[in-house]
C-alpha cells in the first residue's frame, strides 16, 4: 500500500494595524489605568492595535501574495487616515 | 553653550492576543467575506487578533520587564480559556 500525502503550502500574511502615534488612543489609556489598579509599577503607556492572519492559496505566485496581503491591509482592514498598518509575509 | 540630551531609554512590550485555533471566529469570517466580496481571490481564510504595544520605564530591569509584560498578558489582555497570547520584547 502505498500513502502519499500531498501539502498544501498555504501561505500567511500578518497584518498589524496601529493608531498614528499623534491619535489619542482612549481604549489604550484604558487598559493602563487598569493594570495600575491592579498594582503593576512602571507603565509608561499602552496602545492597542489590531492584528490578522491572512492565509491565502498557493494559487497566488509569492508575490502575488505579497501585492493582495498589502491591498486588503490598505484598503479594507485599516484606515490610512489614522492608522498605520504592516505587513509581514510567512510561508 | 552645551546641550545635554538625556535619553530615556523606555522599553516596549508587544504583545499579541489570537484566538485559539479551535475557536471560532465570525469576525473574520466577516472579514474574509467582505474582501471576497470586493473582488479578492484565493482566501482561504482571515483570524482577527489583537495588538498591544506597552512601554515600561526604565525602572524595571530587563528581566522585571519580560516578567510583567507576560503577567499583564495573562491577567488582563488575554483571556487564556479562549485566547492565546505571545510576548515580545523590545529594547
Amino acid at each position: 500500500m502505498l500513502l502519499v500525502t500531498v501539502y498544501l503550502l498555504s501561505m500567511k500574511a500578518k497584518v498589524y494595524v496601529t493608531l498614528k502615534p499623534s491619535v489619542l488612543d482612549p481604549q489604550g489609556k484604558a487598559i493602563q489605568h487598569s493594570v495600575e489598579l491592579l498594582g503593576f509599577q512602571g507603565i509608561a503607556d499602552v496602545r492597542q492595535g489590531k492584528y490578522f492572519e491572512i492565509a491565502l492559496d498557493q494559487s497566488l505566485d509569492p508575490k502575488g501574495v505579497e501585492e493582495a496581503a498589502e491591498r486588503i491591509a490598505r484598503e479594507v482592514l485599516a484606515n490610512p487616515v489614522i492608522e498605520d498598518y504592516r505587513v509581514e509575509i510567512e510561508e
